[in-house]
């Protein structure tokens, strides 16, 4: 195991008639805020009516900044940003799933700084404070609402970039599971091959040779987050299996699964984030189309850890490491086919020919993310398995 | 899942050479602290040294309670109080395992109130404020370095009591598993047997039906529990495996394991502090007694749960659940004799005679902890498996 240091202050409200709690846990921290939110699909529900009574309750002004969109983008975040400054608010609320949770982190930390806030995504600047920032989670999937991290879309340039910061991490987040009953099945399964693909990230990327404890955490949310979304997608409002989805999908990407590991990497994500900002695909189903492609070129050189997933996972029985392996991606690809997210390149709607746009297009989260090995023909070997 | 609110506002600095962080952790909270340790164990390897060149690297002022005791006791908890006032100590830094963590909680508690620190235990009073407290573990078990619990006997009235509070959350705990190198092999036992008591206390008293999540979690630190054990009995200095000893030992105990169980009980516990409160075993010594007994006296009612341990950490084959149940408790029970942790009141040398006042003695804990179903005739069936 290696070193590490351990930080969660973001305070987990969970479970059913949680929302409520909205406004007493956000005027600890001033009366003005800023409400983030998406395309109105809380509106359809009854999400939004929670929020804004509870807030309204305990004596907040909301400044509304709606239309967030699936994979976010920065002149929305630059608006949110002027707005927040010109309000002067003392907070931000987000409710809605990772998008409108990144959006809100970035107008948190762009609200405290003179400069643009796309410089926090190329590395240029470092954040040092924000805006206190409570949330509403609506969608199983990003694990933001207990994390530092946030991506965004740069529309003009085409590059959608991650960062995180400890600083960024939300101080509460209420997981009500109820408030993502209403979420259509194919967000729902993206949401879980997201979940999956943090883990995955974590799991493969680790450069220390053992570490068993986060193994075995990380292959029991694996198998939960499948299990759950088989459920979820029987019948949408089970309660258990939705809980059991939001949960998993926080804890995949809250710093836990990742707490020993060492140096790891998101070229999985790195690829994906390619695809979302050149053809604006969802990212989940991105995903599902990378992992398998990036995961059979992983094993081709050390299958050991892959073939401990298929074992343990999977139940793949095979004795042979390499094979073992195979078998275990086949059996994620078959989960990814079951619950309908996409697994290849065609599944999207990508010609091939745009390989080579895809490829060019990661170099520079590569470079930014400092992935080492993955130069434009590692990509493209990697993208080609894709088709 | 049942409804929940997590909070882990504890800093955990964990790995090689992290000791040296104390002072610079410290310093943010005063100037001057009470440094609580054990009986000077710490000075014989170097950790004392390291801690206090940290605290006067960083202009800290100490004022040493050394004397903690296995089984901490309430005059050396009231005594650390009377010194924390006198010397008006702005924080408390804790240096050692479970017993020394909980003292420092009580004596950080006791500081801020005029009342006497024992009736936090009996329930007749909340803790409202308490000094900040930072620690350096010493010993993998009790999960006091990143929970809100403490655990006193109080000698006179041969009572010993755990009480808990999310403001007794450590603000800082450093874990450097090169500190555990020199804990002897049968306090290494007790140490891992305390910390999959703590596992299987919410394993098997949650009241919640399906826990998928939470029951994967917990298996897999299970496994990796027994597993380090193994290892650092053979290598004392098996880094890797003090290390995931040290990092299962403290996840078992956080919350997180128990976040979505609903309400869950520590039956065994209370069985073991009896035993201990009358004759000062060491607590790990005593659950390993407690434990198979009270889990073959309840898998006989309800053996689906004890089934499913067996079946997924101790790979039990047997299909019939009750049969499953006792195979797994049975391996439970031999891994504790190959680490060498005692399996009946005859290993603790404690005669069968003894049975009824210790029954009677777990009364006033059943009632505080408010342990449904639990009266002397129960406890005493229970006691009468571990002759």
């Amino acid at each position: 195991m290696q070193n590490f240091v351990l930080h969660l202050p973001t305070k987990i409200i969970f479970g059913r008639d949680t929302i409520r709690n909205i406004g007493p846990e956000t005027v600890l921290f001033g009366k003005k805020i800023l409400l983030v939110y998406g395309s109105g699909s809380i509106k359809q529900n009854d999400i939004y009516d929670q929020v804004t009574a509870s807030l309204a309750e305990a004596g907040l002004t909301a400044i509304e900044h709606p239309g967030v969109k699936s994979n976010p983008v920065l002149s929305h975040v630059r608006e949110g940003i002027e707005l927040a400054k010109a309000h002067q608010v003392e907070a931000v609320v987000a409710v809605g799933g990772g998008s409108v949770i990144d959006s809100a982190k970035a107008i948190c930390a762009g609200a405290k700084v003179n400069h643009d806030v796309w410089l926090f995504f190329k590395g240029k600047k470092g954040v040092k404070s924000k805006l206190p920032l409570t949330c509403v989670l609506t969608l199983a999937a990003a694990g933001s609402e207990m994390n530092g991290g946030m991506v965004i879309t740069n529309e003009e340039t085409r590059q959608k970039f991650g960062t995180g910061n400890q600083l960024l991490k939300p101080e509460v987040s209420i997981l009500d599971p109820t408030a993502t009953f209403t979420v259509p099945p194919s967000y729902t399964a993206y949401g879980a091959v997201d979940a999956i693909a943090h883990l995955l990230e974590f799991y493969f990327t680790t450069t220390d040779a053992a570490t068993p404890v986060q193994d075995r955490f990380m292959e029991g949310l694996a198998i939960n987050i499948m299990e759950s979304c088989r459920k979820t997608l029987a019948r949408p409002d089970d309660y258990q299996a939705r809980a059991d989805l939001m949960w998993c999908a926080t804890l995949a990407l809250n710093g836990l699964t990742a707490a020993g590991l060492g140096m790891v990497g998101f070229p999985m994500h790195m690829i994906e984030h390619s695809l979302s900002a050149l053809y604006d695909v969802p990212h989940g189903a991105g995903l599902s189309v990378v992992m398998p492609a990036w995961m059979s070129w992983r094993a081709a050189d050390s299958p050991a850890k892959f073939a401990q997933l298929a074992r343990r996972v999977f139940a793949i029985k095979e004795k042979d490491q390499y094979r073992a392996a195979l078998g275990g991606i086949e059996s994620l690809k078959n989960w990814f086919r079951e619950v309908g997210s996409p697994v290849s390149l065609r599944d999207l709607d990508i010609p091939e020919s745009a390989i080579p746009a895809i490829a060019a297009n990661s170099m520079d989260l590569a470079a930014i993310w400092r992935l080492k090995g993955y130069d434009i023909q590692v990509v493209s070997t990697i993208l080609d398995k894709c088709r």
